[in-house]
This record gives structure tokens, sequence and C-alpha cells, in this order.
């Protein structure tokens, strides 16, 4: 019987924290827009080009902004690790993990992800992000294990 | 019975489209590397040295190129948007979306994200290449929505 | 019936082959670290703080390392490649290829992106991590060819 229905709660657990993880990388794309528009910082040059007329101003808002890099920085640290967490889940409960321990595993990634974004974004002190980065990349390294030895 | 089969619809729907979306993916790195030998633009020192010989030329290579940056950055979108999307589509397919509706999703998201590289790399005039990425993320939401609520 | 079991020898390879990728991937992250704690370059402002209360040791924390900004771009092309080839792999599996064949191409694309990695780290001489990434690429043009024209 397959893995990959609703009925099996460890599945309809990665569907649902998945989903949110998803929720939370995409929302980074809001942020950065957030900060590009009120900070008048673009990415290119015909972006510019639609917002002002004046070749001096156009030139200033190709400047990298400071908060527009600091949640570039936090997207691509989810790329790194939000995506393939979500993906490796799929694996992961192909190999039939108990629900209960599948389960802890996606919801402790889904809080360490926000701490971390959120530490990011808003400069928390140090090791705030850190300690963020780390348990999910401790629960991403036993999902790992797991399936990697289920199949050997 | 699991959702992950060809004769559902909306799985068969998401393998193709998904698939489209990951070639065009793929299709960046190809316009990167085209880029890169014409404009003579290398990412490493030791790309530059089985080139020329000469130190100076080998400088030059390791200059940044507009039009390889400009490729590498609508590469770098499609990692932060289409990869999520692939992957979310596995998992609101789960969730027995209506065939109709889910191939909708697909195909403009899979259009969009044409237009959106489209406008990135021939430098199409402002607002085209955030057209085409407004409605991908529209799509994405859409099915983040579907997803999440459905296991809630 | 659903192709996605482990009783499906295709899939287990998958699964098995995949999570090698994966966690070579988020191996790329440890390499970083290794090289931001002992060469002590740090990415944000916050971690420089939390080291060391000199401001002119902070400033040198921030200038970007050689051989972190080398294993950031090993772990880049890595999301570039494998996170949609594991992704691409689900799709692939689900069209029923030759067990056979699908191993071929998952035992392939592993040990090519070993290569590229250790390649782009130890700056092995050109070409051989362009080898690397080739090798990677043509499995999965030939994985996405099978992929769309099954469904097409």
């Amino acid at each position: 019987m397959s893995a990959f229905t609703l009925e099996n709660e460890a599945f309809s657990g990665l569907v649902f924290y998945g989903g949110l993880c998803l929720a939370k990388t995409a929302a980074m794309s809001v942020v950065t827009a957030y900060h590009r528009i009120t900070k008048g910082a673009m990415p290119t040059e015909e972006d510019s080009r639609m917002l002002t007329k004046d070749p001096e101003k156009r030139k200033k808002m190709l400047v990298p902004n400071d908060d527009v890099e600091r949640s570039r920085k936090a997207h691509l640290n989810d790329l790194e690790n939000v995506v393939p967490f979500v993906l490796l889940g799929l694996l992961y409960v192909s190999t039939n993990p108990p629900a209960g321990s599948a389960i802890l595993h996606f919801k402790i990634f889904f809080w360490a992800r926000v701490l971390h974004s959120v530490a990011y974004i808003c400069k928390l002190r140090s090791p705030s992000r850190g300690v963020g980065f780390f348990l999910g990349f401790a629960a991403t390294i036993s999902m790992l294990y797991r399936t990697i030895s289920a199949v050997y």
C-alpha cells in the first residue's frame, strides 16, 4: 500500500507542515518586495526606468540596500534548507516512520525555521539565528539517516 | 487509493507541466553557459587557466559580465519559485483537487514563468517581468491555501 | 497501483540515491561553516559582535573569504541541480521506467555531483568540475525527456 495518502498520519503531517514551510519561504519574497519598494532599491535597470526618468535617481536605485540583502540571504538560506527538507520528507515518509516521530521532526523543523527567519530579518542577537539553523539541520540529518538506512 | 498515479488527471497534469517547468529551469544553465563562453566570463580561476596562459587575460575573464549575471539572477528566481511550486504540486495533488482547476493552476504557472524568464533575459520593458512573477506567485498562494486548509 | 512504494525497485533506488544526493548537499553547509569558523569570516554584523568587541576585527570578519565563497558557490550549484533532480526523480518514477535504467541514471548523477563538489572545493584542474556538471546535467535531460514524453 502507498504511504502517500492523507489517511497516513505521517504523510498528512508532511502535507500540513511542509505546506507551512513552503508558505514561510514564499513569504520571504513579500518581505524582499516590501523593502525594495519602501527603500527604492531595484534589481534591474528596466525597473528603475519605469519608476523615474532621472538618470541620477536611477543609479541610486541600483545600489544594494542592506535590508533587501538581508531578506534575500534569509530567502537563500530557506532554499538551502527548507526546500530539500520537504523533498526529503517525501522520501522519508515512504519508509513508514512512526507517525508521532515523523510529526515531531516536521514540527521542530518548522518552528526552527521561523526562528531563523525572524532572527535574520530583525537582526536578533547572535546566536538566535544559529540556533534556528542548527535545530532545523539536526531534524534534517535525523531524517536523512532514517531514510538512507531504511533502503540500504 | 493513492492520488499519485498517471490515471489521476491532476497528477498526470503535474508530471507534464512540472516536467516542463523543470526543463525551463534547466535551460537557464544553458543560457548562462552560452553567455560565459561567448563573453569569455568564467566563474573560477582554474577555468580561466584552462583557456589562456596570459595572466592579464585571465584576470579579465573573472570580471562579472552583465548578461551572465542577468541569466544567473533569472535562474535564482526560478529556484525561489519553480522548484517550491513543483514540490508543492505533489502535496497539493494529494488533497484531491478537481482536475480542471489543478491543471489550470499548472498551466498559468508554467506560462507565467516563461514570461518571467524571457522578460529577464531579453530586458523587456518593466513591468513584464513583474507580471510573470506575480501570476506565478498567485498560483502558488492559491495552491498553498487549498493544501494547508485541506489537512488543517 | 502506485509506483511510490519501496517494493518498486526504481522508487527504492530513488529513495537511496536521492537521499545520498540530499545528504551531500547538506554537507556543503558543514564545509561552509568550517571555513567560516577557521577563517573567521562571518555573514552578518551580529555574528561578529558575538565573537569580538573590537570594531576593527569585526569589520575584517565581514570581508568575504575565498574558501567560504567557493563552498557557497558549490552549494548554490547543488541547489540548481541536485534539488530539481530529486524532485524530477519523483515525476520520472511515476512513469514506470525500467528499474535498471532508472537506477543507472541515479547512480551516474550521484557520482557526477560528488566529482563536481570535490573539484569545486579542492580547486581540481579544469575541466574536472565541468565534467561532473555535464554528466549530471545529461542524466537530468534524459529523465526530463522520458518524463515529459510519457505523459504528452
